[in-house]
């Protein structure tokens, strides 16, 4: 159980790393807010990457958290959008993790393999999600490996989510228009699953898909 | 037109940046290849930035050109095909770019702008080999939106390959396997395609699609 200044620590980093990017923020920054000694913050962290990492695995532990088939109940349509809103309200709150992902890990061995069984861990999460959608009968049945070339692509659009805004609207920390930017990929991920599911809810999800769509996503295609 | 050793010099560097990643390749070992002083390799390109600039360029022309409806007859669905297997091919021949596409973008400010602007028209002539394959009835008819946003996750699926792959096989450049992974790339924007084809050409692409298979994609999964 991390202390409580140690939790302050790293709820305030993320604070910080959000706002202004994790580059322009620095450990003495950091002790800084929190009306801290530097020498204090040292005792908690050895460094900024420490930090970081910690921050990763806490975003980590959420995902594995809600990234699981329902128990003892079967899954419905509804699990399926509760499942977006996490993936995405994630990516908001941890923004600055998936705005410069592959600098940081190129900056830290222990980050990238943590990725690495991370990125495993989400790809086999899905495909339990898409077997028991199969099992409810409201996901068209799969091969195994349709299931896992299914739950590859929704990994590559939801990470690459991020990086493109990025490109799209500038590196412009914390827009008025991000929230409904990011929202735009829950619409992009049903745009690729709702072909897949059975009626009646196919029609269900394509209507409810047009409450995600933001229209400032591609300016001026 | 570029003169005789200044396309030397690029052709020099992609093979180099290819083969032992850009951040491990200076200037000097690039003029020592080339058995050239240091400064007539400084006459050509002001610093490695400016190189890597040209490459870019000749990637973008590249694209530029292939992503084109064609001209005078109607669309194929082996087209379909050529335009993967060129995107991929291209994928690979300037793997150093994809591999590492962030940190160059955050190192130049006129390369992320060239690329914002590539991304965009990148997503319009996907649109438009959409709609010339609405139009020979091959791909279901879409609406404007839907044609955007599928153009828009065949773009999230691709450029997030060669990162997705660096993520899974380590940043280990050129193996063996290589190929063959980056080719799976393919497998996986046919997975999301096949599904929008009309009978026969959805079965004829699915068999198609098997040739593009490599089992070690996701080890263990």
């Amino acid at each position: 159980m991390a202390s409580k200044t140690k939790e302050r620590i790293i709820l305030e980093s993320l604070d910080l790393f959000n706002a202004q990017g994790e580059r322009n923020v620095s450990t003495n920054h950091i002790a800084a807010h929190l009306n801290m000694s530097p020498g204090n913050l040292y005792y908690h962290f050895r460094n900024k990457s420490d930090i970081i990492y910690q921050i990763f695995k806490n975003y980590e532990l959420m995902v594995d958290t809600y990234l699981r088939v329902p128990e003892g109940r079967k899954i419905k349509v509804e699990d399926l959008l509760s499942y977006l809103d996490a993936v995405f309200n994630g990516l908001w709150a941890y923004r600055f993790l998936h705005r410069d992902l592959e600098h940081l890990l190129d900056n830290d061995d222990k980050l990238r393999e943590d990725y690495r069984a991370f990125t495993l861990r989400c790809v086999r999460g899905v495909m339990s999600i898409i077997e028991a959608l199969e099992l409810s009968e409201i996901f068209s049945r799969q091969t195994e490996q349709q299931r896992q070339s299914k739950a590859l692509n929704v990994w590559l659009i939801v990470t690459n989510w991020m990086t493109f805004l990025k490109t799209m609207h500038g590196t412009q920390e914390d827009r008025e228009s991000n929230p409904k930017a990011i929202q735009h990929g829950v619409y992009q991920v049903l745009d690729f699953i709702v072909p897949h599911l059975r009626e009646p809810e196919q029609a269900e999800l394509a209507k409810l898909q047009e409450g995600y769509c933001f229209d400032e996503v591609l300016p001026g295609v």
